[in-house]
């Protein structure tokens, strides 16, 4: 019996998110289906944490316990021969037995893709939000700053949610413009539900000129949702990389 | 009545192409189909050229004749509130009476993605070509050269086409690596039937190894298809810009 850890691509267009449900394309489901295919085992997958319907992701982690012989490092390959196109396994190693996609993650990154332009881009309008109005990308930045540290996120969690420990760490918040494409990226312990969708849509805001940076801690303490931005849609929102290693080490 | 000149962007992978036909669901029908929509009138669209099924632009043209009241430039958003989402109207403007986007073209430019990386990407999977193997890009930059000019392009010219005339000039053809992206970008006063894609299968088989870089005259010189390499796929092939003025001048 060995363990292995997959590093999963996917485009969440036509997906019910990660999480297997009956009747609905999911992503898990998918890759739980290609790996019994090629294994002929009962195997179950461990994602590092679900994503939503829509949303896509560059580097999300999966472990699975299988007693196949293919080796560790040649499973992408297989797996990915009878994967649906929009899914692939960039690696594939062995890990200890113990190593579990989840419990073991010290962090995670996440991207946010806005199109900034008045015109929708035919190309990107599944990868990106669409802002048809002109955002204060400075005043977005000096916002992002305002996230980064340890807080009760309570306002910035979705309904839906049963999570009793609201309190999270954001490492890093920043705010790149390259022509019509505006990337948040943001670094941090665990994010609750919905919560980098909230943040974008909080910056947002400020970006509009409809809240004011100094604002962002008020919201922040307030624990009210009612008082952030709305939820940004799904398919703007990448799963860029999972951190198993302590992220305070490297900021 | 005025003529209305449109520039176009489209993700061709749900498309039977751009030219209309009759049970499928093309890029000119659905844009015609948009257009009577909002002016109500029975107008027919002339575009610059077709565009093959799966093939996609940053910057097709067409035209169009209309009574319409509607403000030229204002016709962009009204078109593309009834379009789908994978086809906007980037720009719209009133031309002089007689211009055709067709007959009036005096070039394009063509790009070409190739996805070149052992695993495949399951988000770029429908807009790049996946090479997995590796390509020498300085021998490819090399063979490029070679096809600037002013040559019988049989050779790239997939059958299927009733072209008489296979003379055609290139004013540039330039090829950069970004990571795992190549981008093929060729400009020409006019391009045959999948000519661009045979010359990007052609110039995939000098980065492989399999051609050599001084044997792309030969091929042009012998007129044979059969010389040439692989027609490349659609999904990698963008029309990226028409021109109207003389391309001469710019290079």
């Amino acid at each position: 019996m060995i363990n292995i850890k997959l590093t999963i691509e996917y485009d969440g267009s036509r997906y019910y998110g990660w999480q297997k449900q009956p009747g609905l394309i999911t992503v898990e489901g998918e890759i739980e289906k290609a790996i019994k295919k090629i294994t002929k085992e009962e195997i179950k997958i461990y994602g590092s944490g679900r994503t939503d319907k829509g949303v896509h992701a560059r580097g999300q982690i999966a472990n699975f316990i299988t007693n196949s012989k293919i080796p560790p490092n040649k499973i992408k390959e297989a797996v990915n021969n009878v994967l649906p196109k929009d899914i692939s396994i960039k690696h594939s190693c062995i890990v200890s037995d113990d190593f579990h996609s989840r419990y073991h993650a010290k962090g995670k990154e996440y991207k946010y893709l806005i199109y900034n332009n008045r015109i929708r881009s035919s190309l990107l309008w599944k990868y990106t939000h669409h802002i048809p109005y002109a955002l204060n990308i400075n005043l977005m930045q000096k916002a992002a700053k305002e996230f980064i540290g340890t807080y009760d996120f309570a306002s910035f969690m979705a309904k839906g949610s049963n999570k009793k420990n609201t309190v999270r760490t954001i490492y890093d918040l920043n705010i790149n413009k390259n022509d019509k494409i505006i990337q948040v990226s943001v670094k941090g312990n665990g994010f609750l539900y919905k919560m980098v969708r909230t943040i974008v849509g909080t910056l947002l805001n400020v970006g509009r000129g409809y809240l004011d940076c100094n604002q962002i801690y008020d919201i922040i303490k307030s624990k009210d949702r009612r008082k952030a931005g709305k939820t940004a849609p799904a398919k703007g929102l990448y799963l860029e990389e999972v951190y198993y290693d302590s992220l305070k080490k490297k900021y």
